[in-house]
């Protein structure tokens, strides 16, 4: 018997009540009765987002709601500003080529969050680009963006602010509407605590102007198609069949969010993230962000000799948990430990436990209990 | 207290192991656990498609799926054949004209299938034609098409053959490979018993010559990158997020239709939804398909005087069974009795008893148990 465990920036644990909504019998999608959860999980997301303007929901992974934003937005020829901090944030620049847009990047060396000057500086020099592309918190190398700077830049510029926001929202502060996001894409196996397979989009009504107008090719992701449903017998509906038990799933997760409030989803996570942080920093560990440290994961450098792809390999199929590797360039380099969606006080100690735990099995030269020791000491002090 | 029953031609009624199986955690997708799951799923697929060819599985709604054919084999500028039965055969034309085609359609009255002599006269005269879209059955009219007989007329032509099977395969005879299909598009909630949320893509030879010469803009339903990743450390993989709690369902699914065999799978359909059309029939009403009546559902007229609207919403919130109205210029005037996916003996009954006591306390002019006899006859018939 071996008890599994999910400590990966997504796929999240997702609580016993959402997973139990999904073994509820299929609903019709066209239907009042389904139509009425649909509206509540909307209006909550609403809420999470903060943002008044209309949210839209597809049956896709959060690619397919990135694709959405970049396809309702930019047309061939345009210019277009990717802002990236790793490999998320790269993946906007391919898509956006793959649009045959031209790419002006704002790049930091890894392990950096996007530098305001340089935003700035692209900004000003770019008063013909179309939109800026970034992301709220960047999975690959666990550091957020200040998306509220950004916004600030972008109010009085032609270019709209898309924000990534798969892995950051229902984690960590976001004000859609306040900050002056144009475009706010989420995936559901995040902070959101429902498996895979749900994106949302939401789009300010200056990013309506441009999407109205858009003529590239699309037809599944075609934002005015959800717009149009939106009204539908004056109910929400989506264009195509709803993944109706996804989404049964999100009106339960939601509904727990709302009951513990944003602001106290987004202080549980800084919690958790500090006490991972500060128990991998006791133990001798570097962490990989240099500034803006993702409160969604802690990602680690390995210490000398060991190949991260081993010690991920090993906490999982070992121990039963979850974590992730480096990806791109940072493969076999670093590890991550997230701390996201459904987590609580003694997740972060079963994780810095585990990475000791293996650490020590692998020949690495820790002391067993320090990180723990200093894990649980900053989760007495933030739970006091 | 009301049960609840879907006889909608999808989303069907998801049996009860199936539904259970979504209880079960989250496993994270990129683990060689999950991925031997993936690997059955997409085995069982082949199984299912009759192909020998690789199947590709999207988090997307059947739609996102006919996108995929769409956007991987069709260039701006190039002349396809679109052959259209109802609702469905016209969102292939919408979708071609969206990503710029020049579209011949062969679109007979409602009600009936695709003359092969037509359909064989649009190839003649159009040999330039990249691709003919069709269905495999209609679920707006309830009327399939005859695939294996338009393979023989593609097998020497330039054009691609792309089947829409989303309302059909799983439930009625078809042969990716031995009736020369080029492309073949799945949806998960029909014959494939799981809830919506997934799609397939199986792409023959021939196809994929096209597919990898292709430039339409993409990236989420770009079929380069799913082929991409099934060969990835050797075992098949998504090359986004995969819907694991889907997948994991419809592995479930899949096992008890490999067990029940293809063959039996289909009998049973064509048993059930004869028995629905032959107690229509003896209650007096007329059946809307005039050729090829579709197995997964049947298509009923309206008596005089009946709004089917008002029928279906009667069936529905007074009796609990969803069931579908007309879509597109039928609304209204004609309602579709579903016989989809996990479905037996006493479903016909229940739905054909339903449709009486409904029509009769709408005033119309039936006698009641009349056609629920004639159902009873015919299934002891069939099943003797």
């Amino acid at each position: 018997m071996k008890k599994k465990y999910i400590m990966a920036p997504g796929p999240t644990e997702v609580p016993p009540e959402v997973l139990a909504e999904a073994a509820k019998p299929v609903m019709h999608h066209r239907t009042p009765q389904f139509r009425k959860i649909l509206t509540e999980v909307l209006d909550n997301m609403k809420y999470v987002i903060g943002t008044a303007r209309n949210v839209y929901i597809m049956a896709s992974s959060g690619t397919g709601a990135m694709e959405a934003a970049m396809a309702n937005v930019v047309s061939a020829g345009d210019k277009v500003i990717v802002g990236t901090i790793g490999a998320f944030g790269d993946r906007w620049e391919t898509m956006a080529k793959a649009y045959g847009a031209s790419v002006v990047k704002v790049a930091p060396e890894w392990g950096y969050a996007l530098s305001i000057a340089e935003v700035k500086k692209a900004l000003d020099a770019n008063p013909d680009a179309a939109a800026i592309f970034v992301q709220l918190n960047e999975t690959s190398t666990g550091v957020y963006n200040d998306i509220e700077a950004i916004g600030k830049l972008t109010a009085g510029h032609k270019a709209l602010l898309v924000v990534d926001g798969i892995s950051g929202i229902g984690a960590q502060p976001y004000y859609m509407d306040k900050w002056g996001v144009d475009v706010t894409v989420i995936g559901s196996q995040k902070g959101l605590m429902i498996p895979p397979g749900l994106a949302y989009v939401s789009c300010s009504e200056k990013a309506w102007k441009v999407i109205e107008a858009n003529k590239t090719p699309k037809f599944y992701f075609d934002l005015k198609r959800y717009e149009k449903a939106m009204t539908k017998e004056k109910m929400p509906d989506t264009p195509w069949t709803s993944a109706v038990s996804l989404i049964m799933q999100q009106a339960v997760a939601l509904r727990l969010i709302k009951e513990e409030t944003n602001e106290k989803v987004w202080e549980r996570h800084a919690k958790l993230s500090k006490s991972v942080r500060e128990g991998i920093k006791a133990l001798g560990l570097e962490l990989f962000a240099k500034e803006n440290p993702a409160v969604v994961l802690t990602s680690i450098v390995a210490p000398q000799g060991i190949d991260t792809k081993i010690l991920v390999k090993k906490i999982r199929d070992d121990y039963g948990i979850s974590m992730a590797g480096g990806q791109g360039k940072m493969e076999g380099l670093i590890f991550r430990v997230g701390t996201l969606g459904y987590t609580d006080r003694f997740d972060p100690i079963m994780g810095v436990a585990a990475v000791e735990m293996a650490l020590k099995e692998m020949g690495a030269n820790i002391e067993i209990g320090k990180g723990v020791k200093r894990t649980m000491e900053v989760l007495m002090e933030e739970y006091k």
